[in-house]
């Protein structure tokens, strides 16, 4: 039809998803054609047969192949232009309908810098977390401030004691939140100060760190105040304030602290391994794009089913070179003891932040001890 | 230990989740008991063994049974304060951590007054749509403008023809963002007018409803631009703005226009059905208590995968009583023609939108009508 073959001006560059799709080859490489078509005209694409429309705005298959029995990938492009300068709108073309169909994966995005410039990325990445924290050459070592159902002034003194055995950063527990006998205002005074006075004893700087995954009409201004009474970096899940309100918060120039991404809510993406996201993407290249300096996750061996694998292709995605943006840190989370420190290190080497929870309430009556204990693990054979 | 055995003040009131654990007995038992722990504290059980974090922060399993072979249910609540009167918290205690293990799906939220009454839910819903609509008693007619690549020009003369053929509600198709070859202003000024100019010469009331899943810094700007120059209503996709963006878009008092909830990115959640959440939770629960008039999710019979008990399921959703939260309209699209109309009647009686997109391009060369056709079809034996 006529109406539908209009000539469009169109830079000629584009980007690239990579997806996995699972069964036989005919059925996958059927719903490759359909990626190009419902991720994009959403139309019947017999009423598209020529013109600029069906050239340049259906995706290009530019590769199909079987890295192994059951599993085929797909490199599939789109004209920059679609995506309109918007993360939002670059998440829709790449998997918006799709999300809905089973058997397909999205496993990383290759995008060249017309899109990359849009972000800014981590505004403090490995390089400029090291620099705040004074810490040149080791592992970065956090804990988190829990349990839940605590006061703010018993949160205070567990911040106080971390710091004092020397962590580089304390944490809320991503369960706090605003709540009655937490609220956040006054919890972020009371840890940034109780934190501040051990740095003044120890002469250290040690950073606190609040979870800040708030509405996002409050969230603005909540980020604001924290930085004011002294947090050194802000938790956020992108699962809970969206990517885009991550991004948003990470690029705001007048809060401009570490950005540390929380994966709640957003393993849904990966825990079906034929469907959704990869890890890669959901927890080290999208938040990273979004601006996000360390990305948690959960470390293999410990209470969740992730794998060395999958935790390998997070660090992957956290330091993949993507033109001007900044590696991110790796922080691997649970799953951590005394015993399990030199497979770690061996592991994560030294470009990594070990999150450590639990298992420092477990080790002896003394907080500052047991981080101590931990940090001595972490720098035994290397140079501060 | 002492320091974990301390007081906590709370209005003894609960909220519930329903889940759904898949597996053998004890492992789905052991996994709901997990829920509770992982879900609030997330620190070592055996640390927190008494006192009012283990008895009022802890989860509760309600009750545990197996409907069906291989699946259990599991309704586990927890006090309201914890959730802190915050969507994103609300979301992270159901399900935050959860979202990275396997076999546990969220089928629906068990909410008292305490939390509903936090949500403004649908400012129109079902009865306040169809009073702007001024359409009393039958189906509402809903199509999309498309394919993507059109220039403005041309969208907004397929919105006249639209509207001409005498359809409801005309919306951006979900990938018009705000493309350089279809940039959002002045787009939905040119579709507000033609469809105006439309309803000047049918005296219909037919509204034009823009795509604003738009990065959360300027979405509140554009809705209002939108509003202004003659939107009758707003689509945003929770999946790309988050939930809370669609809750802060719907609860802008500046903007008050009736929203409609798109799926793009959501599926994830739901495309796996042994993980993620319900269809139930996803695609209505969730959009009302954020504030969707009308939910749009795939019909069945259509080119997703949805079966007629989803669709059910989301029907559901969308019109069981939740305290002062309105009904929301569903809004099933995709797999319709004509042949198709009296199925469609029969399931979903007449408080539904039918979203019929290429399907009016291909029933023959007038537009105009062939929305009166469907049109036609959808009033036949029913009062208008």
């Amino acid at each position: 039809m006529d109406r539908f073959n209009v000539p469009i001006e169109l830079s000629g560059q584009r980007f690239s998803a990579l997806y996995s799709l699972f069964g036989g080859e005919e059925e996958c490489l059927a719903r490759a054609h359909d990626i190009c078509v419902e991720q994009t005209i959403e139309f019947p694409a017999d009423l598209v047969l020529d013109g600029d429309i069906h050239d340049l705005i259906l995706g290009h298959i530019e590769s199909f192949f079987s890295p192994q029995p059951g599993r085929w990938e797909a490199e599939i492009s789109f004209a920059v232009e679609i995506a309109g300068n918007e993360l939002t709108q670059l998440l829709n073309v790449v998997f918006g309908n799709f999300s809905l169909k089973p058997g397909v994966r999205v496993e990383r995005l290759i995008l060249p810098d017309k899109i990359t410039r849009l972000f800014r990325g981590p505004r403090f990445g490995v390089t400029g977390l090291r620099e705040r924290l004074g810490v040149r050459d080791r592992p970065l070592f956090c804990t988190a401030l829990k349990p839940l159902g605590l006061a703010n002034e018993a949160l205070a003194e567990l911040a106080y004691e971390f710091a004092l055995g020397g962590v580089d950063m304390i944490k809320d527990d991503h369960g706090l939140a605003d709540q009655p006998f937490s609220p956040f205002n006054q919890r972020v005074e009371l840890c940034a100060e109780a934190v501040a006075r051990a740095n003044r004893e120890t002469g250290g700087n040690c950073i606190y760190i609040p979870n800040l995954s708030a509405p996002l009409d409050r969230m603005i201004k909540k980020a604001i105040t924290a930085r004011e009474a002294g947090a050194g970096g802000l938790m956020v899940a992108p699962g809970l304030i969206g990517w885009d309100g991550m991004r948003m918060l990470a690029e705001h120039d007048n809060i401009a602290l570490p950005v540390l991404c929380h994966p709640a809510l957003s393993g849904t993406f990966t825990v079906s391994r034929e469907n959704g996201m990869s890890h890669y993407l959901v927890f080290s290249q999208l938040p990273r794009l979004c601006g996000a300096d360390a990305v948690i996750f959960p470390n293999y061996g410990g209470r969740f089913s992730f794998t060395a694998d999958d935790c390998q292709s997070i660090i992957n995605g956290a330091v993949v070179e993507m033109d001007r943006i900044a590696p991110a840190f790796p922080m691997p989370g649970g799953g951590m003891n005394e015993e399990r420190v030199p497979e770690m290190l061996e592991f994560y080497g030294k470009d990594v932040i070990f999150l450590i929870g639990g298992a420092l309430h477990k080790m002896g009556p003394s907080l500052v001890e047991n981080c101590k204990r931990f940090m001595e693990l972490f720098t035994a054979g290397q140079e501060k």
